[in-house]
């Protein structure tokens, strides 16, 4: 297999974004080209590694750059030969297999409709994020979509949480995952009209395993493997618990300093232990967000991931490819439609 | 002054609620009135305080109790005796100020609309709730709607934003409070199509102080003063943030019971400063959830409040009726309804 790196996209690129590249090299024999400004990229390559890096690393050479600021779809537009359209258009075109990025996230959903294209049958591409179960550290949700579609018909949940459950299985290998459906009670007949009719669409899926509204007190909780959601809920539902966690953090905090002698030699005992706290809770350990619905598999990484957070990615990203998600969501869509066909959408 | 409560809803009734208002009682000079069957009250009081409790402490019969799970427009045109129904029209005819209840949230809600009607130009009224904000503690952000409008249109959410300015500003004494909305970017143009006309309206508003798109990451942190939402939003920002702290709570106690002697040994050196911790994020501390745009002060108190938190919302709620919240909402009218006529909703 030959998987693509973007070498320019992200607040750390290219210097991170090629260390990554370079740990995960040496963790598979797949080859890895990172896409972007060559002499820059090689420049770097060499930095780290003093000569030309592992055997199957290699680049790609693309001349522009889309910036994290720039519109979307003007920018996949106009730049060509950025490393996203390049890389896009590798995927696109049987030349690569699988395409990471931690550029503009609207570029790359932008690109992966344009470029790739939809999956027919697929109303709408969604961007899937790991959301990390607290109380059992390691394991997560799949939540689908986390920001890519704001406004969403019953059609759209029901897709995502289809694609969420064939990713699940393919890539992390867990049999019949739990889907749920984020809603403000679990009881069927709760919430807005676009869950409720999401909801008996649902409970018609026979090749997923459906297990109704979940709240989203329970999501941290790890109350299910795969969760459907709007785009905004999910934006609100993640970053909730980013903000909730760093408080909480600043709060320990403000409680050992002014805790007095006593409550600063316990947290000095307790160090390792709040350390390992942060690992938890930081989901670039997950992997990155996989762009569900385009005809090729493409990967978001965070913005701000550094060598670790790329190697990680890349590396947990491979079975996305390998395990041909994209064909079982093809394959999946007759039910999909079959259902669709059934319902009046609102 | 005369405040109602319902002696018979919530979880902990009727014990708590009676502990509650005997603590309350003894704090102010207005009059409180538990409202519910009279034998079982006064049963209640005298078990606490063996004889008739404080002198503006008293009893208004109901015989009828509506139930957690009871559909709440049924129950409510159905049971004319209950101990809700009875309160909600005390308030109606001005025979009390203000009623406060821990019960059936929805019967509340639907009793609030039926019996003391919506106040003219508010087209849906909303349940705000205070969201604490963790790096600041005491301080808090007056959420609304917190779950009871799933389904909003802009001139909605335009109202949530006014109806909470007017509260923090009369109730909780902020001077020009910081009012923002809800949205998954804080660029204007972001997030789904009804939240960016509410921004446009909210553009115009002109006595409000309108601090434009909040992020959901910001709210524990403290962003703003007043957040407007729709009641599913808000309703999965409240919730995530219970479940986030509940899974790092129970990440933190494994990780000390994990963590060998010393762990043990820092984490009772710290364990005053982890209780107090709780506190801040207990957001019955706060007082309880006032319904807004009704034409009376109802204030919900939460399902399984016990006697502390029902004297908290008793005390910090008065002002919902001393200080004319109700009238401040009524003469904003003018001003909302200009812009809403300015603007074609969706």
């Amino acid at each position: 297999m030959r998987i693509l790196v973007d070498g320019m996209g992200g607040d750390n690129a290219p210097v991170e974004i090629v260390k990554g590249c370079i740990a995960a090299a040496g963790q598979t024999e797949h080859e890895i080209l990172l896409v972007g400004k060559e002499d820059l990229l090689w420049a770097a390559i060499r930095e780290q590694v003093r000569d030309k890096g592992p055997s199957n690393l290699g680049v790609v050479h693309a001349s522009e750059v889309i910036e994290t600021e720039e519109a979307p779809v003007r920018a996949i537009r106009s730049k060509k030969d950025s490393s996203m359209v390049v890389g896009l258009q590798m995927v696109k075109d049987g030349e690569a297999d699988l395409f990471f990025s931690a550029g503009n996230s609207g570029a790359l959903m932008a690109g992966g409709l344009f470029i790739l294209g939809r999956i027919r049958g697929i109303d709408r591409p969604a961007i899937a994020a790991a959301v990390p179960a607290l109380n059992a550290p390691g394991s997560f949700t799949l939540m689908v979509d986390s920001g890519a579609n704001s406004d969403c018909k019953p059609n759209n949940l029901l897709e995502f949480a289809w694609m969420g459950s064939i990713y699940s299985e393919k890539v992390y290998g867990i049999e019949r995952p739990r889907v749920g459906l984020l809603n403000m009670g679990v009881e069927a007949g709760k919430g807005p009209l676009s869950i409720k009719a999401a909801y008996d669409m649902l409970g018609k899926a026979k090749s997923i395993r459906f297990i109704g509204n979940v709240e989203a007190r329970e999501v941290p909780l790890g109350a299910c493997d795969v969760l459907a959601c709007d785009g905004f809920a999910g934006n609100v539902l993640l970053k909730t618990m980013e903000g909730t966690g760093k408080g909480i953090m600043h709060l320990v905090k403000e409680k050992i300093l002014g805790g007095g002698l006593l409550a600063k030699l316990g947290a000095a005992m307790l160090s390792a232990q709040l350390k390992d706290l942060r690992s938890v809770a930081d989901y670039s350990e997950y992997g990155g967000a996989p762009i569900l619905g385009v005809r090729g598999a493409v990967i978001k990484m965070h913005g701000s991931a550094d060598a670790k957070a790329v190697c990680n990615s890349i590396l947990k990203g491979i079975p996305y490819a390998e395990n041909g998600v994209v064909q079982g969501i093809e394959e999946a869509v007759l039910e999909l439609e079959a259902i669709e066909q059934d319902e009046q959408p609102e």
